[in-house]
């Protein structure tokens, strides 16, 4: 049995996404962020980083968004959400993943949570006003250079088409047109009618 | 053959070792950041994010360094530099890979690249105020929480352990003492002995 600890409007959606079409048995918990349940002692005895996903497995706890899409892949093959039988591609898409998490999603981090790199509310602010910018930048490359078609990797749905989809969902709140990039915006339309993705996004309460 | 695209003192370095590690057939390019080759159209038609690494493969170019590890620890199967046949414990590496690119890396880069998330210059200011105390929080969490020992993931030395290595050796120029953090200081020694690692820092010029 599988727990998948989320929030809503967090990166967790894409675990929870994955979950769903991987046929997974899995039971979903709501961190409270309101009350800010993910810095309690209870939350962070499952995940000492405070923040989720985190992914309760029978062997222990999962932390990381491109580790946790990379778990559900490989355990539920069937679903076929990655080329588990070929490296090259699997690391091509592991770095798609790890573009997200590790550029794009911190991009967007600065307009949110800036005072993680700085304690100045100026610097906050500063950090605040170059998200479109920086986050644009991200898109961009993804529109031009990364993205494929039909979807993230080419002709195949993978564990990156969840990722893209939720990093994308904040773009206007980012201060970014969407339609600025047609792939991902068309890749995002066509992601929202998805069953999976209706069933993530009703037990995330959206 | 493979062709590793570095340039020194960069995360590169946990990929170079690792092909060292792995008894890779290989070749090493340096790219030269003095004269801002990574920015250059010959560098971007390799890597359009105008960074280091860049794994240049018969099948394409691989980026990203937990992607790069990843596939070189499925190419080269019996160098066991990963759990291969186990699931979990390769998603557990993965997040330990994850943390270190999307976390750790990206505390240090307020030191050196704040251009990256603000213009203002005294925002550029406050955010390199802060790093050694962002810096030291993430290697508490690995001294206290992640670090297994012998090696980061425990009784086997993994991809983890260049990375690991790589970025702990950022440690003193990020203003934190390693001292500190025991378990991550002996096994930066350790490291620094390991015959690949000597290859491969010899090849950087370091």
């Amino acid at each position: 049995m599988l727990t998948l600890f989320h929030a809503p409007k967090t990166c967790a959606l894409a675990s929870h996404i994955a979950l769903e079409e991987a046929g997974a048995t899995y039971e979903g918990r709501l961190v409270d962020f309101g009350s800010a349940e993910q810095t309690k002692p209870e939350y962070l005895a499952i995940n000492p980083k405070g923040r989720v996903p985190a992914l309760v497995t029978d062997r222990g706890v999962l932390t990381e968004t491109p580790a946790i899409l990379a778990f559900i892949a490989q355990t539920h093959a069937a679903a076929q959400l990655a080329p588990l039988d070929d490296p090259f591609a699997f690391a091509e898409l592991l770095a798609f993943a790890t573009y997200l998490c590790s550029t794009v999603h911190v991009a967007h981090a600065h307009r949110v949570r800036g005072y993680r790199w700085a304690d100045d509310p100026a610097a906050i602010e500063a950090m605040k006003t170059k998200v479109p910018e920086t986050v644009g930048a991200c898109f961009a490359l993804i529109e031009q250079k990364m993205f494929r078609g039909p979807w993230a990797m080419g002709e195949r749905y993978t564990i990156a088409d969840p990722y893209l989809f939720t990093i994308a969902s904040w773009l206007e709140g980012d201060g970014v047109d969407p339609a600025a990039f047609p792939q991902v915006f068309d890749h995002r339309r066509r992601m929202a009618e998805r069953p999976a993705v209706r069933r993530a996004l009703a037990m995330e309460g959206a």
